[in-house]
């Protein structure tokens, strides 16, 4: 052993796959940027680096600990820890050539120093839609997102996901009609519930409010049922005031919309606990939860704010969006089996293996098959047949193509099916 | 004005994009990711960020000041500055789970702290594939990897451009043979041959050898012409080194090889002066020039290297490597015009105006079309109708749906074709 060696290995926390996995992720990335692009969404690609004064424009506490930050010659830089704040900036760095509506659609890695633990990641794709009106955007666009999202799971055969809908404005004004003094901290516990529990979650309410609120706060974030069912509970709470009945009407408007747009009632559920933090959101907010698997937590998760790029320009572009945390899903599909049972068959078609001298012969081949538009490979190496027919089986080739002396003199081709082991000569251009 | 705006800007030295021209470069992506896997390539996605040691193994003088490299916590961590390093850690760390021979493309973002100047970037995609063998590898693959890079030019429309080969082993046992005592300084000043001019070259080159030995290398890299042409002069300098004898086949097998791949005549010739640093090629070693723009330099690049993961294994890994620099290939493609005329139709392919309160049958219609795959958009603002067109326009929407209280009545379709203005009522299931 030559002790000069480096020891091959990556930093914890980053996902990496084999080829066969690698194939797998990328084809998910190629279907959901298929359903993006076809509805209407247009591509950025910011860069991955970027100045920390710019990227921490909104000193979020706890974002900032894990930003990756440093320095290079005299310049503060920071990796993005999000693609929001990037468009934000793009959003208004390049205002007088967009056109609004704004739909674009971004795929791409973001990096967080989070605690190293499994399933978490440093480095992540999020693949992220955010609709941008300049002054006003249309209600209806949150249905839209969340219809994209859903096309996103369908176009990779993904069934078993529940959108979690609700709006912001709902809770907030009923905390303020409830004269409660720091509804920010009721807000913090209520994004928590589903992590601690009823018990829990209740024993830290009364710290925060008196009783009389804290039945009220109960009733409501506890309406459930049909989305028929918790408008109608919502509406019979009476509550007068402006804030919360636009919120209702908000929430309405998305559901008729999501009617509209042939989104499955059972795709979605009104969930008045959902939050998402105290970030920017303030209207309609939503996550996903994959059904008999809640425990993963939301693997999609976006919702409406009325001001996108506030630290940067003084145009009101008021946006929704959402984001798949795909690095983040597809750790809990391999877990779940999914990843396993997603069947890619091989790009390639063909391999051309030569029996002795006959590489011309093959490139004749090769030439003719490209020409149809097959896709095909030659075997160049020098090894045993059994070793070259190894390797169309590693990689799921399905046909072989023999080419000997034989085939050469009576321009044949010797086809051999890897699935059924059938074999075959035949003329050249009999192979359509 | 608010004073407390943060100027949305990036860093100099950054490419980005307006969503027009990232469409392009997202297809040209695309299209070279077909050429790639249609070809037996599998795709691996390594980390931007790795560990330092891992990263900087081989320490590269020059490259190592180019790096971005920083701390987290205790960790010494660098951004990754090109796909090969990471690549031989890849492989080496995977060695068992592998199938050789291994032919992988990655297509990802590098980091150089280069100097700024225009038309160079400090983050830079990569297109790169490389094929590895476990102890050999045939030189046949070095004329593929040629082979695949031609095929990426034309997937994306680009003709004039040449592939400059040459073999290493040929020169360099040239140099050996004329007994010359500083052989590195040699090959480096041959490689700056393009840059510096012939007379610049040969007042340099009369510093470090004698006049017998100048006149030889003179000989040698100014020889040119068709490849049977070249190949014949080699042949006649009856050079009776083993190791120039090896080059010289093994330039004639890559020809021969193109050949039978059908690369045109046209789009390659052997150009002696290619050396490619001092780098770790052992072997072939090829650049890419744009005809009539030769001025901008390499495009794409590459070579043959004896042992890949030497740092990080005592297995021995031959291979070879091509590398479009895609970055730095868009701006010159847009600096000649070539990114204006890349014409790519709008991904969607109906847009849907409501007119007055008919969103319902939008819905129906909406469907109606997604059922039959066609790709649709709903305009949901409350705009006046020429901005709704205006909309349709801006984006390339070919087809305009017009939705009125008639339409929803008599369950028709209001038609506009935007290229011609034709505009017609329709059945909706006449759409077909």
């Amino acid at each position: 052993m030559n002790n000069y060696k480096i020891k091959p290995s990556i930093l914890p926390g980053f996902m990496e796959l084999l080829p066969i996995e690698q194939r797998k992720f990328n084809d998910m990335v190629e279907k959901i940027t298929k359903v993006y692009e076809e509805n209407g969404c247009l591509p950025i690609d910011t860069p991955i680096i970027e100045k920390a004064e710019v990227l921490l424009a909104k000193s979020a506490g706890e974002t900032e600990k894990q930003v990756y930050a440093f320095q290079k010659g005299s310049n503060n830089l920071a990796l993005r820890f999000d693609l929001t704040v990037p468009f934000a900036r793009y959003t208004s760095q390049y205002f007088n050539e967009l056109t609004f509506p704004f739909k674009r659609y971004q795929i791409g890695k973001v990096y967080r120093g989070e605690r190293n633990q499994r399933g978490r990641y440093r480095e992540f794709y999020q693949c992220d839609v955010d609709i941008i009106g300049k002054d006003k955007l249309s209600v209806k666009n949150d249905a839209l997102v969340i219809n994209l999202a859903s096309k996103a799971f369908q176009s990779i055969g993904l069934k078993n996901y529940k959108f979690q809908i609700s709006n912001r404005k709902i809770l907030s004004a009923l905390l303020k009609s409830l004269n409660i003094e720091n509804p920010a901290d009721v807000m913090i516990l209520i994004d928590k519930y589903d992590k601690i529990g009823k018990l829990s979650f209740e024993e830290e309410l009364n710290k925060l409010v008196n009783e009389e609120q804290a039945n009220m706060i109960n009733k409501v974030i506890s309406i459930n049922g049909s989305k028929n069912k918790v408008l109608e509970k919502l509406n019979s709470l009476s509550i007068q005031d402006e804030k919360f009945i636009m919120g209702l009407n908000e929430l309405k408007e998305v559901i008729t919309t999501l009617e509209i747009l042939g989104v499955d009632d059972s795709e979605y559920i009104i969930n008045l606990k959902i939050i998402r933090g105290l970030d920017y959101y303030t209207g309609t907010v939503f996550e996903t939860l994959l059904t008999n698997n809640e425990q993963y937590g939301s693997i999609c998760s976006g919702g409406r704010y009325d001001n996108l790029s506030e630290n940067y320009t003084t145009n009101i572009l008021p946006g929704v969006g959402i984001s798949i945390g795909l690095t983040r899903l597809f750790f809990v599909l391999k877990e779940i089996g999914f990843i396993e049972n997603y069947k890619l068959p091989s790009k390639v078609e063909y391999l051309i293996i030569p029996i002795g001298d006959t590489l011309k012969y093959c490139g004749q081949v090769y030439t003719r098959l490209s020409q149809l538009k097959k896709s095909v490979e030659i075997y160049f190496e020098d090894d045993k047949l059994k070793k070259k027919l190894n390797y169309a089986d590693k990689m799921g080739i399905p046909n072989v193509i023999l080419l000997g002396e034989d085939e050469e003199i009576n321009k044949t081709i010797n086809i051999k099916n890897m699935d059924t082991g059938n074999q075959e000569i035949i003329d050249l251009e009999d192979i359509i």
